[in-house]
């Protein structure tokens, strides 16, 4: 069994961490960690856990990490995990850190995006970016993963068929995002209180996000000169998990429905946990985060709108699934060698 | 008095009229027209009215109609407002119908949206558009008024503007509209089934909706040369009544947000009905529909985002109130030579 | 005109006497008083709000609310209604008070459930309590005025009835009270917030509520004897605004459901704002409080139920209106000789 | 492994069985049954399930069921569950019934409420009450199983601790119960619609529900005269899935809070799915569907209220986990020998 620790179990990633590593028949949890919640059990703090996981929550120091744990993931705020992960790396044979701390490589970028999150670059190089679908074996054995924000995550493998795959020069994309609340945390603001946030269609960043940029560092960096104009707007709507990523991208490169459709099942075909769906063929035939509930799935399309003289990409998922924890337990699967799906092979539920 | 008669008084849209001309001071409701619903009380289709307003729902004939009526306002499918306009045009003073059926001015549009609701091209060009905002004196006297649909409410005035007010040409917009379950009405239908529609995000209309088609029509007309592409992607989220529309602009003329701001503020100032909104005043700083929830509010607001290059509008309204029936009696009120407002004063009610 | 003054502006109660106050034909608001949120204009506080009241929250003092009011509202925390109608009282010819801190008119109840809301009892003896439905000419130029609470509204209308229409004994009532989240206004609470509230059955109290207690209080007091043992429990459902009171009841005395139905019916005629529904007329044939959102209106309905030996009675309404702001204008329309339904003609915005 | 046929596939309980029988390490899905879907494959009908499950919808007989089934999950209506088990039992080792067909015992009760599903008594006598912790090893080797009605699990798990635990007599019961929208299928019904259904408070069963019976029959049966009068409504509240029983019950025999509490606990301690919980220590310290949703919990507790004389008992769950499918597969666990929790280990998915 892998020696698995949490850190910042009170936040709703690391809520969801318990769950999935509970779950997992490969990883034992032997280390729960947080400054605030310490001497707490689990369950008192997500009282949908087992009663009787045997843990309590402890401070945390890099030597208790040291000495517990296989590997720890670091479900902190940005700055927690820049200090955390430069104390533990080369203790702990993974840190995988859940924040925005180390996804974007480029510096400025950085620095304009996560000011408060001061890193070495020499540390930053050393992640590896943990969208498993898109970075090859990058991960066996790595040391350090940096997983990807849930937007970014949704809007990369949307997008990736298109640059990756079909070679297109993306010259112009807008991202709407929407996504529930459960995206936003458990901070204590009043727009966030249920009366006001239910029934909602709040343009919480209509002008800029920095998944938006985080999107942009990656698809230039795994194919330079694939993307031209990138922007976004976020809106929370009311319900409280899952996201919907709508990628409006215009390109000068010829493209049709066929090509497309071909494109994207070939791309992940090998890949379990990307469903390409048909327009055709269900109650629900495009992505819509209702269908992935609880699962490590991302659903994706993509559609060509002649009349729009664009294409359209649709790609939703858990936001604390595939866009968090999960995507988190694949990666750590890979960095194991066990099988991509072990641990992760629970359905959607659906309807929720 | 005014009097009112409703045909289509069993679906949403003639709820709401019932609603809104039952608290009109100058409207008086005499005539309930509906096939399916007729012999039943008002409260009996809709459980929030009044139970006592002294009307039972008949079937629709044009001599009951001319005899009883002052206004008619047709809430039917677009096919039926079709003919029933041909049949009651010069015989009521005023025919204001809420379908599709006389939105789209241009006939070949209108063929490829509206193919089911076949009209004479003469009556077509009778009809005056009703959104009172940006249609100055056309609606005074009017006999035949085509309201628009909700999301070419909020589109058009939230780019209106841009185009007729800054004169910029809008290369490229990309329309993303959201809205809540009322917008489609009660049909029944599994995927508009509670279980599944609430937590959805269903994009029920990704390529192709043929409210960005009235939009291009009529703000080309208004203006012409001043929209290239338009294209619009539309989702069902998870509340009931209202939407947004997020229109994102592309365009090769010099702007900034300081020009913006105020060319929205002069543009609607004589305008009641239409709320520019700040960005850093409020709880909720930007165009939200909880907050025009029930009123006829339409609450607007543009945002340069150099990092895009682009132009953010956002506009929300209440689909059900300035989306249709509220319109519908602010473009009477204006035919009569009534304030603008009578009737139309409720506030929304927020939170709900 | 009459002048008001609502202080508490910013919580819910206070944003809803402002949406009422705004629109009724015959109250001029000429002051908002309150101590966090002075300076600020209604819509910064209350985004739904016309943005051009004409009018800032000002610190509350007892000379400027004397010296601008013929009536005020208070819409704040029990302690503080407590001191400021000590204050006030003789001052203002009407102080009308929405917190708990008049309702209960037995001290030692009084002291059991509002610990912190010192009162002298001379002055608690001189409040008239503000439902008006049931305390026939008390509020005709009352100088006091407390408004019961949202959930003892609905019951005390529920039952009333039976006890002061039918002379039933209540011998065993158990309430189970079904809520929206405003009822809980705009605290800063985890359980509050939309992740955690949306979805939830939330039991907030269930052995034990104040309003229980105001009930019996009333109840006992008009007319003494009817009711023996009445418990409550009651939940926060999943949406914003309304309420559903289910009163479950154990008599000894006859009864059937034809008697009960005149009963109800013959007890409400001359009251426009209690509708009595019947069983099998509508869409919604029993109390729903989406039939009656942003109204003033409280729906009941009584049922006999043979097997259960025991009679439901249900009584739904919108806390925020009939349960709070709406009934505090009600009562002030009779203390000011006004028609009862003045500025209250709102209908119910469904579906919402 | 076990070979399973489940009929009547594309409901919500059939999709929830292929979910859970998916995830089964013990369990193989050989045999999908449906007439109106027939041909389809189940991701078309239940869009969460995964996409390559091997099987499509076939149409029902006798012959081939028992050809590729060891078990049959029934999750079809009562008259047709009646039919199915009378042609299928003797031919397959194990018929699951989840319909209310053979949940009422007593034959004049069963006539009553499920006249339309007429059976053979001897047949009904044959059947065990898929309880699994109510009915210790009756279901070991069992040939015919019922399971209970997703109320009737929660009421009667969270009375049985009191009837046959502590042998308190319950002179009165009133059962208040709160559904989500699931709960109803997929009907086609405008009151189920989302515009509808969404913010509602829908008191559906208010004066009988079938599922009381249910509970006083097992009730009766399992301890005769444990239960005196037993009244239940139920109402349909604005989420999607999971219910919570409020259970008020009168007695004459004493008790306190800490007998209730010991009693509770040493009640379910073997049992890993019924977590009774305290009411001191988590976020949400009371039973509330949120926490057990998607998962196979139970979540109980009882309060002593000594104001009301009354004892409070809650119960949540999943109405379609435990509340059925859940419930059936832990029921053909103990069926089959294998340990109860195979398959159902899935934690709670929450928030949601």
């Amino acid at each position: 069994m892998i020696r698995v620790g949490i850190v910042g179990a009170s936040g709703l990633a690391g809520g969801e961490l318990i769950r999935l590593v509970s779950q997992h028949p490969e990883l034992e949890l032997t280390f729960l960690g947080g400054d605030s919640s310490a001497g707490r059990r689990p369950a008192e703090l997500h009282p949908g856990l087992r009663l009787d996981l045997g843990l309590t929550v402890e401070p945390v120091t890099a030597d208790r990490v040291a000495e517990k744990c296989d590997v720890v993931f670091l479900a902190t705020p940005a700055p927690v995990s820049a200090r955390l992960a430069a104390e533990l790396a080369d203790r702990v044979p993974c840190v995988t850190d859940l924040s925005g701390a180390f996804r974007i490589r480029t510096p400025e970028l950085h620095r304009r995006w996560y000011a408060k999150a001061e890193r070495a670059t020499e540390l930053a190089d050393r992640f590896v970016y943990g969208v498993p679908e898109l970075v090859g074996d990058q991960l066996v054995d790595a040391a350090l993963i940096s997983v990807p924000g849930c937007y970014a995550t949704a809007i990369t493998l949307g997008l990736a068929p298109l640059t990756l795959g079909l070679g297109l020069h993306l010259r112009t994309v807008v991202v709407d995002g929407k996504s529930g609340s459960s995206g936003g945390g458990l901070q204590l603001r009043v727009p966030d209180l249920h009366p006001l946030r239910n029934g909602a269609i709040a343009p919480y960043a209509p002008t800029g996000h920095r998944h938006a940029a985080e999107v942009g560092d990656f698809l230039r960096r795994s194919k330079p000169g694939s993307v031209g104009s990138l922007a976004m707007s976020a809106y929370g709507v009311s319900h409280v998990r899952g996201l919907l990523a709508s990628s409006y991208v215009y390109t000068d490169d010829p493209v049709d429905q066929r090509t497309l459709q071909r494109a994207y099942f070939r791309f992940y075909k090998e890949h379990p946990f990307v469903r390409v769906r048909r327009h055709d063929e269900t109650l629900i035939p495009v992505p819509d985060p209702q269908a992935v509930l609880g699962s490590n799935y991302c659903d994706v399309t993509a559609m060509h709108d002649p009349d729009g003289g664009r294409i359209v990409v649709l790609a939703a998922l858990d936001n604390l699934v595939k866009g968090a924890a999960g995507q988190a337990v694949q990666a750590v699967n890979k960095r194991f060698r066990l099988p991509e799906e072990t641990g992760l092979t629970m359905q959607p539920v659906m309807p929720a």
